[in-house]
């Protein structure tokens, strides 16, 4: 019997090796290049691994499911080098490498990141049935202006406005739960869960990318940069609208343990087959101590 | 019995119409703003009307085909608003207006063409029948990496090399001539063509691709800006890799002529039906004279 933990990394070292070759060999140099840095940079691969794992809440992750899988960290991996760019973020280490712009150039940096959405849609568009397609719909749709892009464009609207509650629920919701609710959601549509089963994995993604942003916000104070491998002290240092800024740091560390006692909760309905995922939500809460 | 002027001025008629209401009136602002001034800019919606256009030589044009359209319009607004930007082509002017990263800040220029791809894909999955989706792959595999954003990178990593005529070819079918394909390719497909007509749309949008962009350098080069709403004379100065700087003005004046020859020979297996869009074809190349 495998446990729990061992069962994330063989699903994570999956998606590490389909990432490798998911970037087409024949892509013009040196986009080509500035893609696979973004796509192949290292990573916990939350986003395909929960995907694969909601889908093994039911049957098995085939090859379609890693499909989706890689297509979804495509279209994570081109969210963080538009976002680090000098007009945005302006982040030069992400992941303790360089970011993308700073290696290839801006221009080439907009450009990785456009074709890795296009890419993500063309992987997902080489499945043709039914539940692939309501999949690629939903991923669509968190992608999008009522999901990440939306977030991401509220938080950029406000930049150095007052840390408001509602307003900094809804660029969280925005840029980091809308992708981990869709990938809860495609994988468990993709392997044909019915209706209950599907709101329960995306009240699951839901607490999760909530629990996620604010673990991330807080360890923003209180991490060590070289641990993380990226710049701390950003957020307060240019005024960002993070959690604990909204709410304290003691209220924002109740909130933390209370989306994460929430996404377990959510799990019930899959009995102990839901446990890899209840490990997956525990230790991202865990970073924190 | 209305003339093939008439039936493009139709059809250009409902892609304006459907534009205005293309973006969700629930897009935060300014992110919903930024993504309508890109997608309402005054244009000649030729990728749009071409798709209604090929689908019309099969089918009258259905919501669905119109959807498809706006879709495409959606994507070749994205490529401007990245295209424009500082960190590529620095346009500060666009079909007579300031562009969108001028009015609304490079970073929410940035978002506006994220979301606006997101949402052209998010309104194609909208359908879910076969053709739907096969025509969705096509536009996906067209705007990519393999098409126009992989031209767009071709260009852009070879900004100031000698104008090598194998280069510039690469370089304009992937970053004008595949959205035009993708147009008369999809349109075929969406209606229901069979093989030989769907490849008899792709010759024909290839060819109008290749005349409209050898067309739009010659412009570049003897041109009014007045008359063309943008800054001209720009290729020049910048040592953009063009066709005329390929091949001299003269062949690259014959070459214009050649590909829109091309153009009308590949709509003979619609016959008369094809009038529209020879007509198209013919008066693209009279921007010149």
């Amino acid at each position: 019997m495998i446990s729990p933990e061992e069962k994330l990394s063989v699903l994570r070292a999956r998606v590490d090796e389909a990432l490798k070759t998911a970037v087409p060999e024949d892509t013009p140099s040196p986009l080509g290049d500035a893609m696979r840095y973004a796509l192949l940079s290292p990573g916990k691969r939350l986003r395909p691994v929960l995907l694969l794992s909601a889908h093994e809440l039911i049957a098995p992750a085939d090859d379609e499911a890693l499909r989706f899988a890689v297509a979804l960290e495509m279209i994570h991996a081109y969210s963080l080098v538009h976002d680090d760019l000098p007009a945005m973020d302006d982040d030069v280490l992400r992941r303790g490498r360089p970011t993308c712009h700073v290696v290839y150039g801006e221009g080439m940096a907009v450009l990785a990141g456009d074709g890795l959405l296009s890419l993500a849609f063309q992987t997902m568009l080489e499945s043709s049935h039914e539940r692939a397609l309501r999949a690629a719909l939903v991923i669509a749709r968190y992608a999008g202006t009522g999901g990440m892009v939306g977030g991401q464009g509220l938080d950029l609207a406000h930049e150095g406005a007052l840390p408001d509650r509602a307003l900094v629920e809804r660029i969280q919701t925005g840029k980091t739960a809308a992708l981990l609710t869709a990938a809860a959601e495609a994988g468990l549509v993709l392997a044909g869960a019915d209706e209950a089963l599907v709101n329960a994995g995306r009240r699951f993604g839901h607490a999760l990318g909530r629990a996620f942003q604010i673990v991330d916000d807080l360890l923003d104070i209180e991490g060590d940069q070289k641990l993380l491998g990226k710049t701390t002290g950003k957020d307060q240092a240019e005024g960002k609208l993070t959690w604990p800024a909204a709410v304290g740091l003691d209220q924002a560390r109740r909130d933390a343990a209370r989306w994460t006692d929430e996404a377990v909760d959510a799990l019930g309905p899959f009995g102990s087959g839901g446990d890899a995922l209840r490990d997956m939500a525990r230790k991202m809460l865990k970073r924190l101590s």
